[in-house]
């Protein structure tokens, strides 16, 4: 079975899942609230729909991880549901925090229900991804909740110390290349690589495979998000859904744009002397490529692409699972760029 | 050893099991982070010191519990850290839900640093609730972990399905009396029996010592409520704190405010004529009186008071630990109203 053969069995069996979480009897007495949590997984309102659902990447990375460990893929769907409900409970905060209107195309949680209702919301997704890792007891065993919970709470904490740092340095022009990389570290490449994480430990992998996942994982997630930074200035706005150079008229502290302050060149002189929506932002990406962050950023995503793929190959996953992980590694690393 | 005993020697060790929570080296690259964090819980900022910490109820009601079942109340210090962990989680949010500038005296984490970074803190604290629980395996083993893990969702759930509700009656004025039970039942019930699950659960309590301490903190938590809402109306400035009549003013969904909207007499009339704000409180909670909400909210309170003492009577728990628990629970349940 190729990728798209496990995409189709393994999604329904994820989304099956989730409705199992959400549709726990201990919030039976609370329908508001459920109903909240079903909006944001795309399931009820406005606009529902498999669009509304999100891709549903890292549920997948988990089930397919276990099965390629020569694990049950089965067993390991609360886990994967774990994953999607804490990615869900991180969106509905960030929206709230970035103040964003729209998400998948559909108004936020928020700006449908207002904050104090969507904080609240929020946390319940969030208790209800350690809910989920809970119904592991029944799939694999107590000994597996203890690991799997100790990966989803080193995640979170992951999660919220990157958050902190991106609203924190939302205010400042100026900051340090060095900056980047703990505040990505927790934002993105924490749970893309708790997914594998998880994955491995349903699956019941020895111990260096499971290091050698980690390090696919966590590189799999830089990569991602480095990819992102370069989108968010040279992509196709045909391709990327947003304005073009979006990040330049944000003041998004992306990893071009640190390079390039950190060169204090044409660049930086030109960012630093000016306010927020008064650029030419066409201008300025050029100054970018000029100073040499495009190079940078190309150099750094071919980087972690190889130690992802490195990592990946060295663990020796050679079932129809391994492939198709592999398979789907290489879809998400080559975004054209 | 007397309730003052064990309070002097125990304060001191949750106070250390908490810093080294908080301390954890995952944190370490977010100082900003773990500032906010030891400003919530009183350690730092202006006004810090013994009265920003709050009194740290719940996790003595861990730590005597476990005492009191046979266990060594040592060993249930992380589960003691992370109710604390988890009300002040809860306080963080709440404060935000309910726009409250001021917590214990100091202005709140959200009036200090801004919305966004203190929802992204209280995810943080609910978090290192978690890795507390998770400190268990080091106590008592990886069993321990699951089951308190188990405790801790739930409670987490209980609490953000109550905050909905809360949340939900704040825009209408006529709440059918029966909405007051699974609110009050998740925004305060849930925690406090939580402690003493938690509590009962490392001390390795038999399971029918377990459902009747299980018992005793539900009653404690709902008597706990009830009073709360008594002192709102009818309690003397002086002792509470807070304005007289306050819970009128601010029009809270309280207990004897919704049985008196039940009665459909004089207070109910004046209630729904007028906006927040017109009132005569001295007059309204007069009405209140006589249409039988003070009486109704006593007997109710007097009740909970009767089944929580007779749960723990019946737990047999006579150790030191054990009467210093009845003490403990006495002097909460015996505030003058």
């Amino acid at each position: 079975m190729d990728l798209k053969g496990f995409h189709s069995r393994m999604q329904p069996a994820i989304d099956a899942e989730l409705r199992a979480v959400v549709g726990s009897p201990k919030l039976t007495v609370f329908t508001g609230l459920r109903e909240m949590l079903a909006y944001q997984l795309g399931w009820e309102g406005d606009g529902s729909g498999v669009e509304a659902q999100g891709k549903r990447i890292r549920p997948l990375l988990v089930t397919l991880t276990a099965e390629a460990v020569g694990g049950e893929w089965q067993k390991a769907l609360p886990a994967a549901a774990a994953t999607e409900l804490l990615h869900n409970f991180s969106l509905i905060h960030d929206d709230i925090e970035d103040a964003s209107l729209l998400r998948r195309g559909r108004p936020t949680l928020w700006s449908k229900w207002g904050i104090a209702l969507a904080i609240n919301a929020g946390d319940a997704m969030y208790a209800l991804a350690f809910e989920a890792i809970h119904r592991l007891e029944q799939t694999i065993g107590a000994e597996a909740v203890f690991k799997a919970g100790s990966v989803l709470t080193d995640t979170c904490l992951q999660l919220t110390g990157g958050q902190h740092l991106d609203i924190s340095y939302e205010d400042s022009r100026d900051i340090p290349l060095e900056s980047y990389w703990p505040m990505v570290t927790g934002k993105t490449a924490a749970l893309l690589s708790a997914c594998v994480q998880l994955g491995a430990i349903c699956g019941g992998a020895d111990s260096s495979t499971s290091e050698l996942l980690h390090r696919f994982g966590y590189s799999l997630g830089l990569c991602f998000q480095i990819q992102d930074d370069w989108l968010g200035i040279w992509g196709d706005e045909a391709e990327t859904g947003k304005s073009k150079a979006s990040d330049l008229v944000a003041g998004k502290k992306s990893l071009p744009i640190l390079y390039g302050l950190k060169q204090g060149g044409a660049f930086s002189r030109e960012w630093l002397s000016r306010s927020l929506g008064t650029f030419d932002t066409d201008h300025l990406a050029e100054l970018l490529v000029e100073d040499g962050a495009r190079e940078y950023t190309e150099s750094q995503a071919k980087q972690y692409i190889q130690e992802a793929m490195s990592a990946l190959e060295q663990a020796g996953l050679t079932n129809d699972a391994g492939q198709a992980l592999q398979e789907l590694a290489t879809s998400l690393l080559n975004r054209r760029f």
